[in-house]
């Protein structure tokens, strides 16, 4: 069989590295350009030690160009950029009929007011937003991203919230306005950028809650929320920055609806989640550990029969689950592949 | 001035090592003996390094007992011991005429039975339980502390969480069914015990919530939070365990009453702690690392004007505020002295 | 293919989690026994929850018996057991006629006298000692360990340290006199075991050096450079607790010989290792975090023109090429298999 | 009394930062001004949370000139600046008649010709190294530093390097050629620049050596040694960076000369230090832990009787002994005050 012939753009960065190292075990993909502003003529092994033995360790990145980049002969782009830089790309990509994997904020939102409203600049691109699909798998489900030429690869915060709310949402076993998120994240969740907030003497021995309470991410949240509720849903959302390098774990407060209790959300859980491979219901309290480096969500209930409210967790790679891996699986499935090609 | 004699019990875990460093350079203590089972007969500087070059790093530990402690002349004993245990050595000091400066959870509870709701297992001295102090200075008042012969000085999480909501109960200002609190802790905060779940192996890069849904604490968290509301309050709280030595974090979203806003609970908390030396309202959210090793409790409020919720953030030491230097401090104020005396 | 059958006793600590990931996911391996004594009756799942979406998440953990292990099927059995325990199951398995990799100290000396010396006890099995080979693939040869019976792997430190030094003593290059070695490991290298000076609150923030001037480890360090240098040789060699789970590095100074400089430290070592997948001579000093999760040793040569000395850099993974996945590298050299499988 | 009043250059990095805490609670010192490119107009508690309930909480940062310096009635500056900039102050502030505590590299070398092979640049001010003072208490002792005028406080490095070793030179315990420095040091050591390699998710679980063979310290490590030895002395000197905020621990092997042994060791040491307060001879091997927020030492000593060596090891916080707790030590005693002088 021959090789899908991929290119991933801001390939320097923590998202991009894991991408790189992915594709390039990858048993259907063969990567054909790498590109970094700031490493052009440096080689895999130079930026990535890691890989120093790998197959493409002597590859060399060149300067980002959609032009180059069509040349390459590649017919997927995967895109690890800064939001707004991200869509500058996707036009000319997409003109030239290669598929996009985006994993910026660019294309998740299907409003472009409500981009601006939480990016605080025009969309660049609204004529493209119709045609993009939020690839989040086991939400949008695999038919939705079959054939996809442009996948909107969620963020990490939205992932480890949606994949244990919409199901309940979609069932109506909660009360949407009663929805409390706290979430903690890993330091690469930031990308890898020269910002004194982010040097390990800042972030070592410190936990801080930052962004509340309108975090960008929000916005995605809350248009995947709705659609689930089939009704405008607003949560409370507090992200904290905390000294893990990777992960991410979610803890969600909601009032249940008709009596619902932990068993049915479980069951609705195995309902959504029975075939899919990488959401694990799981018995003890999700921590983050044991997901790191691994495309795995894990999600847990308690209830709390004192307040009568339901306690929702979850746990991903902020790095895996969170943005790479599960960029690769929706890719996957848009390829028709199995979905965990490349990821076990 | 004669200084004040002092032993503590239970010296040789975290809290304990901290009020040893504290009472040790206190300019109106003097240490007469030091207490733990496991270091009997070893040194100060033994045990703790830090203090090789202290006054006392020739002082042994002893045999914990009420006996020894009384012939040791102290007229005050702090206990860093386990709960039940606490309870123990409190009855035979009190008879003996020493003040007792409890760091357990012993007495912290009005309400036997609700002891025994949260912790399993019958309390050890009720009939000692009504002479107790909850001695949370900033909500209990100096008046309440002044001579007092039994001070159960509050949890870590209770103190993160009691100091910005107590406040805004007492003057109506939050809806008391609305409160959800999120909880992060540092490791020392578990104790120095040999636990395989405390190993660095198993604490670094690790994120998990735990004790949800009612970890003890929570019950001394709704007494207080109670008898601030004139009302029977109960709340959503989560505890989680993240991999920095030190520090605590309080998330805690509630709904407000009549429309108060920021600046509402910005003036209730000057009201109420406008003269209180280690309460510092900040303008930033408040990060754990700006009071490790102090006695403050940092604190700030957000408007979620989207879903008209109230955003109170709090960070403090879980080892400081949230347990020896605030025992300290409820200790000077019950002799009388400046609160701050040995704390700065 | 039928697959090779393989238990592994043990199985609950950090090398032991390690080698159950590996061999789950080996081509030719099944899994059909994991012992681990406190954990008997639990799942796999239960106990790694990492790997609750494994095949062998439901397998349960049996005691540790050398006659339910010839009982079991398997023709090998992987040993993760503290050192003097290790012996005790090898003598039965071996004469059962199973395959015995053993990660302890056990078999590394060739002289029970040393071990003796070394490990405060008397050897468990000297008549085994004969028969046991020192398993470190990239110094006794792929030849060496074809059809080996009983693979005693090395420990982490002398891997780091053998590597670097064992082709610079053959040739003659360095004065063996000269050698003074310091290491830092990650904290997992103590093992899973509930010990005060393991706990997160005591290695966070902490750096000490330990176990010098005699750790256990320089036995088998000396054994092997001296077999490399054709004499006994003695060197100096401290250990260094740091704050990170894996990870370990090495770093050697040494006096050249015949004024040997980088180039030829460089030549020499391709000439060993040229052909071997997991040595990465590098350009830069290695680092840790370039080698965790992987069976690669990273090695680099700087020459201190000042003093004339040479100085030798190596970085691992203590519980990858120091432990678990080197044995798997060392048996599938003795099965005849390409030494990477499963590896990658 | 009358305060000293005092200044601070560059005091919104690491070590300028310890410097305001330390200075802002010292009985002896008035701090009138504070100077920061990057924080012109903010106040100390905009920039120093910690600090928000100081003193100086209001004080604000001004521009960083010579002039203004001389205008704040200074009588005394600390430059917590980069080398090559410090030197740009202190001809002006000298020419004023101003005192000052250089916590730079630029007056450590009594050579513009060594200053130029470490740095790469010319010295900047080669008029004035013959007037300063290389202000290592311990080691120029007290009386060297009485009056003086230009203190060129050493690095951290070298502190933790030259205790230990000093007083061995000079009494010829030790062999002089034989000397091999291995230190690890803590993340802040470098400073709040904005560095891609100081951030967090590139330090944390990493464990690399830097700067090998011929880093800048090694220059005044040769020089102070040189002199205690009365001959020039060259070492080994490979220092490593570990993801720890604050800490350094030096491990020093040498040949002894003249069969001294560890008594002989710490009876030099007790000799050249039974008087200082700074200094502690432990029994058991230094932990960065014990001296971490403090100004204090840890020196011990191990005899190697296998190869005949000695082993030294020390442990220091980079940024209180190394660096601001150091400088202020240096200048207590230049004023003829306890040198204990605020730092306890």
């Amino acid at each position: 069989m021959q090789k899908v012939k991929a290119a991933i753009v801001g390939a320097s960065g923590y998202s991009g590295e894991e991408l790189v190292a992915l594709l390039a075990r990858h048993p259907q993909v063969e990567i054909v350009a790498l590109t970094s502003r700031q490493s052009v003529g440096k080689t895999v092994a130079e930026i990535f030690p890691r890989m120093a033995a790998s197959s493409i360790a002597g590859m060399k990145f060149v300067e980002p160009s959609a032009d180059a980049l069509a040349k390459s002969g590649a017919s997927v782009v995967f895109l690890a950029l800064p939001h707004g830089l991200a869509a500058e790309f996707t036009a000319p990509l997409r003109k030239a009929g290669i598929q996009v994997v985006d994993l910026s904020a660019d294309f998740r939102l299907k409003s472009a007011d409500i981009f601006e409203e939480f990016y605080g600049e025009k969309h660049p691109a609204p004529e493209l937003l119709a045609d993009s699909i939020y690839a989040l798998p086991e939400v949008c489900g695999n038919e939705a991203l079959k054939d996809a030429a442009l996948l909107a690869c969620p963020g990490c915060y939205p992932t480890s919230i949606l994949v244990p709310l919409v199901p309940l949402l979609r069932k109506q076993l909660i009360d949407p306005t009663s929805i409390v998120i706290n979430s903690l994240s890993g330091v690469s969740g930031a990308g890898r950028k020269a910002d004194v907030l982010l040097l390990f003497a800042e972030c070592n021995e410190s936990l801080r809650a930052y962004g509340a309470p309108k975090h960008r991410h929000l916005s995605e949240i809350e248009q995947e929320l709705s659609a689930a509720a089939g009704e405008k849903v607003m949560v409370s959302f507090t992200p904290h920055l905390v000294p893990v390098t990777r992960g991410m774990i979610s803890t969600i407060v909601v009032s249940p609806l008709k009596g619902a209790d932990a068993k049915a959300v479980e069951s609705a859980w195995r309902d959504a989640y029975g075939d899919r491979p990488f959401v694990r219901i799981v018995p003890h309290l999700p921590d983050s550990k044991h997901v790191t480096n691994s495309n795995f969500i894990d999600i847990a209930v308690r209830e709390d029969k004192r307040t009568g409210r339901l306690l929702l967790f979850s746990a991903i790679d902020n790095l895996g689950k969170g943005a790479a891996s599960q960029a690769v699986q929706a890719f996957n499935i848009s390829r028709g592949w199995d979905e965990a090609s490349g990821l076990t």
